[in-house]
């Protein structure tokens, strides 16, 4: 009845607006209108689920043991199913990759580094922080992978454009402070009486008093949320001097940087993995069996079968009922297969994305001692793109940051580097920012080039669109179904990779309980 | 020369302007002119500072072994100061205060609670979060007491008001579109051309796009930011309806929590001691020596002499050549002394505040589970004022929330009333932000009202003004020194009480050099 569904949809947008979501999940639940997420909780497969069909679990073969192949074994494994994984690299992961001190990374067309870092020390050279809303953290709870948070958002730290740096807590509340400026006198001079009445006004003069921390006259003429020279103790302290003015607030094109955690997968508190996010690797490859992993093999053919599906590799061959490839993309379009020819079309459509990281060791954090900055990222318009302080061991001895976070053709300019120039360029950009301390007391270095990582050969590979392309490989193509980060919307996240492996799982599950 | 140094101080607010702060505090630097800081660098006692003297350290009591006469009494023992310790409670901290299960807390006129949380859980019933740039840090660093980030600002917290909860993130982005697409049609229009240039213009709107959201007609109609009933994975999500009208959002009263963290002093990121505040209390215990500290000792009379100070207490009398009181203002002006009739009318100035705090322990953190709240603050316009969700034990099985922390009339009315109404009230007042599992699972609770807490009767104290009478007593009255996070700009915080004590510590120090 349609009336009646716009009756409720209406009601509930109205719902949604003067309550907010809680209002609004609470008026869903009322007015009988099961949420989406209901349909869409995850059951893992259970050894029970195949009791009442007198059929026992299937054989399946997993290319890749990355956080997507394993989180697919995994949750199979706990229904029975035998998995087998391929991976071509030494050892499982993919690009969930913590490198510590004694570890050696080779790259394609490079020579190999030596990591150096101090004891306790590590490098999360792949994915780093997880959202609140994200899987990732459902499987550190389900796995006992301690978590701690990651800074994401840091006053403290800078924001470095067009020559010159800033902190973060100056430059944001220069802007609100203009912005809320601005939109006081203009609502304040009758400008916008035809959008506002006398109450919307009142509130929005209150609001705008408040987040621009504007003067009685509705003037920002800076602020203590500037920040200080020192801050206030036995006196007042000594705050930064008044701001510039809004014409050089615009100029210094700091708006990028200070609305970067806005998004939904950005938005402060983020958390982090206790001591390297590889722990996920490590505590699901213990609940998998290790010995289900085939390391240092790289599969050569995909052979879907009536009955099954014939995968081979530079070493065997391996015969299953099913399987689930969850290579990149662009390398899965360069083994033969019979799957068709739309599927390597479709294959070779998303796009793989240079990124590269540097961690730098320093003999003292320094941005601890003397920029007072606890982690956190500061943003530069320089090709380093970002530097980020850690988010752990606080008051230590040494601490690793990590110098550039960059990609596409600053990623390709670094990692076309030998690793020593790459690091003397990372510190003379650096030191633009935090002065020559930057150059000072680096005890090692280790970066990575993820295009020119074996067998990866790219951070993240990305849609031109979520087209009829992506849809096809969501879907089995015969006995092979498709798995990653690239077929969610959650490209480059861990929690895409979960998420891909889940729905694949779950509907390999639910073929396997039908079939006869 | 008046016409130099404006000539200076012009070119410093214009490189400050234009080049932030790190550019100013190197033009200071290149201009000769010291910044601040460099005078405020505090320099601890040291035994060398008497061998060239001749002379050795004196004998100093100390009233109140809260933070500002622990810091005061381990800065002093560096040089080999004599200090004693005369404290009216059981121990020393003051409001340093953490309970754990087996504690016992009394209360003026009040039944006595017996703490039962559960191993490993804690609750800060006094000071729980420090700021990056507070001389807190540099005491946790220097004592070896761990730090952790404290989330202040968690964008899936909620915002309670007026009967309707939301949350954060969506309070935040419904906001902020709404300023952005009025200033920036205000803009487009024409209305603001007198006061911007075209570049101005087109980096204004650049920015609001970004900060709002917005649309490409500048219109803000809801975003991702919003939130979503289920975050996106395989496919785009299911994002929380549009939002309400401007009008409705702005009644939604939500400025006020949204702005809470703008502050120099609640900037996120900050930190909480690992385990709980009071190890900084353990540690500095351990550095002065217990057997430094008489508890149970209350003051009866502080007697300035030519030669020293007798302070009595009920229970003995010790004479020192200095003291240092840091007892709350209210009470030292309370006790007979001979330091005149300006001191204790300037020790009645500062107004004892009320304040209060709940501890809630549940037998599952369903915070984390359902509601994916990972520490953070919900604020409300109950009188809980906001309920703090644990920055520490994710994904364990219990967890202790802050259920309310209120101060001023809010306070008074849960501290007239039982341990047990107070839980019961502060349950019935969360039921209305998560409903009935806020009632459910309850295993503990504590609750602390301050006024109420002998020897110490209030949370902080507060000065109508910083005025003569403040400034009087930052300055010794003979040889009787006042210190306390009530004589700095720093009231309530842990860094008031050490910053204050470093200031008398100097000061003393210098006078005992000094003199002959």
């Amino acid at each position: 009845m349609e009336g009646a569904e716009l009756t409720r949809r209406g009601l509930l947008v109205g719902i949604g607006a003067a309550g907010g979501a809680g209002a609004m999940y609470a008026a869903m639940g009322a007015l009988g209108l099961a949420p989406d997420e209901q349909d869409k909780t995850f059951t893992p497969p259970r050894p029970g689920d195949f009791s009442l069909q007198g059929r026992g679990a299937a054989k399946v073969v997993i290319l890749g043991a990355g956080v997507t192949g394993l989180t697919a074994a995994y949750e199979l494994g706990k229904a029975g199913y035998d998995c087998t994984l391929l991976e071509a690299r030494a050892k499982a992961g993919g690009r969930n990759l913590t490198l510590r001190g004694g570890d050696r990374l080779t790259e394609l067309n490079g020579p190999a580094q030596e990591v150096k870092l101090g004891e306790g020390l590590y490098f999360n050279a792949g994915p780093a922080r997880i959202a609140q809303w994200m899987v990732t953290l459902d499987y550190c709870r389900e796995l006992g992978v301690p978590i701690e948070t990651f800074v994401n958002r840091n006053a403290q730290a800078y924001i470095h454009t067009n020559g010159q740096s800033v902190r973060q807590r100056t430059a944001r509340a220069d802007m609100y402070g203009y912005v809320a400026e601005l939109l006081a006198k203009a609502t304040d001079s009758g400008a916008l009486d035809r959008k506002l009445t006398a109450e919307d006004r009142d509130r929005l003069l209150t609001f705008l008093r408040r987040f621009g921390d504007l003067g009685p006259e509705l003037d920002y003429e800076g602020s203590p949320r500037r920040g200080f020279f020192d801050y206030p103790g036995l006196d007042e302290g000594s705050p930064f001097p008044p701001p510039g003015s809004l014409a050089q607030v615009l100029a210094a094109g700091t708006g990028r940087a200070i609305t970067n955690d806005f998004g939904h997968d950005q938005a402060s508190p983020m958390f982090q993995v206790v001591g390297g996010t590889d722990t996920i690797v490590t505590r699901l490859v213990e609940a998998i069996g290790a010995d289900r992993i085939t390391t240092g093999a790289k599969v050569t053919g995909i052979t879907d079968l009536p009955d099954g599906v014939e995968v081979t590799w530079d070493g065997g061959r391996i015969k299953a009922d099913y399987c689930i490839a969850t290579l990149p993309p662009h390398l899965l379009a360069k083994i033969p297969h019979n799957l068709g020819a739309d599927v390597t079309a479709a294959l070779r459509l998303p796009t793989p994305m240079s990124t590269g990281k540097i961690g730098l060791e320093y003999d003292r954090r320094w941005w601890e001692l003397e920029d007072r900055i606890y982690g956190g990222v500061s943003e530069t318009d320089l090709d380093i793109a970002r530097i980020w302080y850690p988010s752990y061991g606080y008051h230590g001895e040494r601490g690793v940051l990590v110098g550039y976070y960059n990609h596409g053709p600053d990623a390709e300019l670094y990692g076309a580097l030998t690793p020593d120039d790459r690091r003397r360029r990372a510190l003379t950009q650096g030191k633009k920012i935090h002065g020559e301390k930057y150059r000072t007391g680096v005890l090692s270095s280790i970066s990575i080039a993820w295009e020119r990582q074996e067998h990866i050969q790219g951070g993240w590979a990305s849609w031109p669109a979520f087209d009829s392309s992506f849809t096809l490989l969501q879907r089995p193509s015969g006995r092979v179904y498709f798995a990653g980060d690239w077929l969610t919307r959650l490209t480059a996240w861990m929690a895409g990779a979960m998420e891909s492996a889940r729905g694949v799982v779950t509907e390999l599950h639910k073929r396997v309980l039908q079939s006869s």
